[in-house]
């Protein structure tokens, strides 16, 4: 049954972890390598309730590269995160060159604080990078009784524009999340690509083909061999409509934050040094400005329910809503620990080692 | 070559009429079923825009069926707009039943006048009716040296939740307008679905299938024949993601504006005389709370210029950007006038007897 948000995959040969554990290695990687040690749990936090909530590609799977990414000077361990712009409903951050999390807590954290007096407040950084799940941070304005909206460059050009065969778009993503009542919050995070990369990268591993649809070659023909990614590239949704969103998104939470966009684009993947000045963008809105909160979750629990009821498609078992696939992994997760494959927990052993911490336990 | 925006169909047998009179004769008609002269001039200058930028099938072409509702009770011509909740950086309007365009002319023209104060404003509307293309309540803010956002709950249900065959969710539409420097302003507007209700009765009308992609029946399989559409719906871009995007934006504009959306949405093209209770939100940010206007504007020429000259698809002969062709059109139209072909004519005419005004001129 296709999914509404990213499933994580079975798993075979997984240990479990708790997310304290999780959070935990993190922390100590990070302190090792120079960052001061409340930085690191906090990010250590992010990174762990990523991986909780089956964001698999964007949590502790990242951390080996985010290493790299500091022992080549191309990340600020101890930067000066600050305004540089600012009115009653919006800020511009400055991040400094610092780790993406960070940047983006604290982008959240001042939206939360201004839209409780204006209503509503967007929050945009530059000089930052790589932060995580999208939805991690549509996430944080919700204990406010808070909507929250994210938007980001991603951090490699994986696409042309409409029409074209120059790779000046990344999957950039939206993240919106609306609170419920009785009901989990509505959370849609989602790449502005039919596939997000780390999926192209997952069948490679797994030695399958990608269905049509996902890529194309620069003959525009469909590409099938996830081995073959990097002579093709990704396809937008609804094409011209999905470019258009990439296009916009970029525009707002790069462009209009002095952060890179287009050709200016770092590959993280390929390029540890550079400074990425990467682009993303934090709008909360506070729900009492329109409504009592009250209300509105009980109206949103009631659009839960009317999806939910909806009769299906011959063949479907189930409707999911945005956000319902990552809630019960978290709930099954904090109960049981999060996976960690045996591939994966041989990176974090080598990198444990070679920062020399001790390696993540469970 | 596929296009970014809604290209208007070459038509034949078409005469033309300059905006000016288009104007003149949406507000005279509209006057003449009650509505006081000036709104009934703003309306008609919204509609003669929609006109004249492509949107066909939401500008004149609207005109009898709002006629219709109006005198079947469904829409009130003194309408009291007023603001029911407001903060520094949001407001909640209530339309009182009025037509769209006015309430959402005052909803952006209230979203600048905060934006230049708070940085950003939000303000939604419910109690509000059908107003045209998104398009052009984002491209509101721009002559203020304003980004400009426009999201609503479509009127009327097309569109099951993903997996489902209920048809609880409209087309939900989102336009983003960018101010550009020396280049036209980028500007998306775009439907959540893969093609727009307005573009399959138009299939129908000449009597064309339909490409794979735009319907399915009930069975899940795939819907060609247009005549057949009140058998099938609409499918969303990039699957579960479209659905994703049309829930929340339905979920922004309409529940958080106390408006219809879900099962509440009522068919304006079936139900004449039902209050319809609209939602729509516009947003405004104020570039000049991030950098320079004149700065930002060359960035997103520089950005414009990137894409267009990306290397080509074979078979494509140009790369567009959102909103390009849409300004094409309305420099043609605006030099020739806009074609009004024979069967359109016909119904204005119509119009034009059965409420006592002059015909459209040209």
């Amino acid at each position: 049954m296709p999914s509404v948000s990213n499933a994580p995959a079975a798993v075979a040969s997984a240990t479990s972890v708790s997310i304290a554990q999780l959070q935990d290695f993190v922390a100590r990687v990070l302190t090792a390598v120079g960052m001061p040690e409340p930085d690191a749990r906090t990010v250590g936090a992010i990174i762990a309730e990523a991986d909780a909530r089956g964001a698999d590609a964007h949590g502790v799977f990242r951390l080996p590269a985010y290493v790299k990414r500091i022992r080549a000077g191309g990340m600020n361990m101890r930067p000066d995160i600050r305004i540089v712009e600012e009115r009653a409903g919006s800020a511009l951050l400055d991040g400094d060159n610092g780790i993406g999390h960070l940047i983006m807590k604290k982008a959240a954290d001042l939206a939360v604080q201004k839209a409780r007096y204006t209503g509503v407040a967007w929050v945009g950084a530059r000089m930052s990078n790589h932060a995580g799940p999208a939805g991690i941070y549509a996430r944080m304005p919700l204990r406010h009784g808070m909507i929250g909206i994210y938007m980001a460059v991603g951090s490699a050009n994986h696409m042309p524009p409409w029409g074209g065969t120059e790779m000046l778009l990344s999957t950039n993503p939206i993240a919106i999340a609306v609170p419920g009542h009785s009901r989990p919050p509505i959370v849609l995070d989602m790449a502005t690509t039919n596939a997000a990369y780390g999926k192209v990268k997952a069948k490679a591993q797994r030695g399958e083909t990608m269905p049509e649809g996902w890529m194309v070659g620069r003959d525009g023909k469909p590409l099938l061999d996830p081995k073959r990614s990097n002579e093709g590239f990704l396809l937008p949704i609804g094409g011209a409509k999905g470019y258009g969103l990439a296009l916009m998104f970029g525009l707002l939470a790069g462009t209009l934050n002095g952060a890179a966009f287009g050709k200016d684009v770092v590959d993280f993947n390929r390029d540890y040094a550079t400074t990425t000045n990467t682009g993303h963008t934090v709008i909360a809105v506070d729900v009492e400005a329109f409504m009592p909160l009250r209300e509105f979750e009980e109206q949103v629990d009631d659009i839960w329910a009317q999806m939910k009821s909806s009769p299906r498609l011959p063949g479907w078992d189930e409707i999911r809503l945005p956000g319902e696939q990552s809630h019960r992994t978290f709930e099954e997760r904090a109960a049981h620990g999060v996976p960690i494959h045996a591939e994966l927990r041989t990176a974090l052993d080598a990198l444990a080692e070679s920062v020399g911490v001790a390696p993540l336990d469970g």
